[in-house]
């Protein structure tokens, strides 16, 4: 399982920001409990408990790591009250240990099969537990338990994947002439990010891309691009992102600036919708 | 001491940002002296100067990290000066690097006869010493020397502990029926920490925690709370965080964005006051 | 080359901030193809598509990390289109992964006779490469081959370094008078960075040190200081930065705040002049 030369990559992902010591003190509790792993960040700047956009960016890149790694995710609205701490484990892709808030949803949904287990075994969490900080008392000691070779039946008892908490609207799809979907995501360029894939447009010709009309934050847009190349500085295009979901982009400036619906703060939100 | 597998840990904890190279100066120089180092990040969003922040962010994380980690610190302002640079030797807990200014005063107050030496041989820094970066030519090389073997009474003379740097009012008390503490940080997600630990509401009532009167960066709120369970969106309230500390929050908010004396650039400042 | 203990460090200077998780997927593709490899982290906050500040930011990092350090640079505006990805290898110093379009010119000037091949061969690449995301489909799956052991002369066809990419005034240099620079970085303390070089005032004496007349980002100052310490906070002063940068700063503030030069959004920008 862990490689002999490194002993295996734990990643993070997180609305703790990259001001406190929070992380730090995941990754304190982790190099004490699992010395040999890696640490990578994914992010921690997911906006503060919007699991939805957690699910998201986690889904973009945990294709991209070793089989076997372990991924911990804390967005968690709900810590401190009777929502389950889980682990998934899916073989030949890795482990993901967080709370049962729908963060993994993308997983599930890809792999509906997998093993699901509750964190109940103290052996896997840093005690006394608080209230208020499970990346630190439950996440981080479940993870590096795993990541040390404790085994994944001994985490707690067996839960049927198909309890687990979803999201809705996963994979917005057509629904007669409309796709109705969400920005799930503001990235650092201010590009508006969609939940809406692009296997959705498939089928269509080019003078029907052309003639999408197509919202998101409250900016209006027409027609999808294929690249940047073609858009003068200042103008808003649609395009897919290197993730494969519709965005909507400010060429050389921020989308995300303009955008009505783009809530300030969090800077997600608003509905996204593709009418042809 | 060090691990076999990795080399021991080194954290940073500075006020360098996270938008320029200098920390990542820092970690060429740790890894070109102490290849098998891994450096863990603590913080380098420590307020601008700002030491007692530093302090506190570092005491509420150093616990978790293994035996033997060394700790880097750099909040700086006296650099180039005559202020000292030292290290920290704390048998079973760690070493700490960084410059006698009080930036270790919570793990003085813990550890007082701990071993403390300046730093003062040239082989534990990168010549020539510049007047402006210690973290790269002075705290990095140190740590990385210590890391890669070098003994502890080799990095100059020894101190005597009780004449380092400390910071008043480290663990604010009762006076009569008030306690002056500060708000030592804001945290991600617009919380008002303060210095005031929660041992000092140990011998309270229920109606005593329930009729105190808590300010901290301007805010006022009556009453303390165990969870944010209780409270509507928008409510300011107070609790004791993960680290033990008094802090005010808003439920859903930014308790910082309407608090008057939280000073905006730096984002720390304030009084921090309990009367009962 | 690589170290026995850890397999050797890729470097990561990048545009691609630290709210998205595009250089966690970075990581995970280096991670699957060179599990050894460490990732240190230079800067993900250039500002966006500012190859001048990338080439700067990692002139000042580079010579401090070991040598065979693979450095990666992802500022990259013409990402989709005809410009070169390129590999230098700088015997002694290390090798630099990224598009030719001037991000490595200050290791090209410094080692003008180095070895650069064009990134060809589908082996160095992640397939089928995209059209935006070459940080992801080209740069890190080249790094990660080369740290893995994969030999130089195989990435793809030899370049003459002199048919790169460079940038026009790298080191701004006295006409008459005068020099004019650029400011290239504002760093995290607000300092204005310039690219103008220390080296250029050296035949001066103190009277015309204290004489000159500094322009950067719009504000003025007259006079060169050796250290902030004979400032009162709030004055704007210029000085040499620990890089050997000439730097206008404010002391215990943001000079960026006042500058009427620095760009709004980019924080980067605005010429930089000295007359004597």
């Amino acid at each position: 399982m862990a490689n002999a030369v490194d002993g295996g990559i734990i990643t993070l992902t997180t609305d703790f920001g990259v001001r406190d010591a929070y992380v730090g003190i995941m990754k304190g509790v982790i190099a004490a409990r699992a010395p040999a792993a890696r640490v990578v960040d994914i992010s921690h700047l997911v906006s503060p408990q919007r699991i939805r956009e957690g699910a998201f960016l986690l889904h973009t890149a945990y294709p991209f790591f070793p089989p076997g790694t372990v991924h911990v995710g804390v967005v968690d609205p709900g810590v401190g009250t009777a929502r389950r701490a889980i682990v998934l484990d899916v073989p030949g892709v890795g482990r993901f240990v967080g709370p049962d808030n729908g963060l993994f949803a993308y997983v599930l949904d890809a792999h509906p099969g997998c093993a699901a287990r509750e964190i109940a075994n103290p052996a896997f969490m840093r005690l006394p537990v608080s209230r208020t900080f499970h990346g630190r008392d439950v996440f981080a000691p479940a993870a590096a338990a795993l990541r040390a070779g404790a085994p994944c039946e001994e985490v707690g008892p067996a839960l049927d994947p198909a309890t687990l908490v979803r999201l809705p609207a996963l994979w917005p799809a057509w629904h007669g002439d409309e796709i109705a979907g969400e920005v799930v995501h503001v990235d650092h360029f201010g590009t508006l990010v969609t939940n809406i894939p692009r296997a959705r447009f498939a089928g269509l010709a080019p003078a029907q891309l052309a003639a999408l009309r197509i919202e998101a934050g409250g900016l209006t847009v027409r027609g999808l691009r294929e690249t940047y190349g073609d858009a003068a500085p200042g103008d808003v295009i649609a395009l897919f992102g290197s993730s494969g979901f519709l965005e909507v982009a400010r060429v050389d400036g921020r989308a995300a600036r303009s955008a009505p619906g783009a809530t300030l703060g969090t800077e997600v939100g608003g509905p996204a919708r593709v009418a042809r």
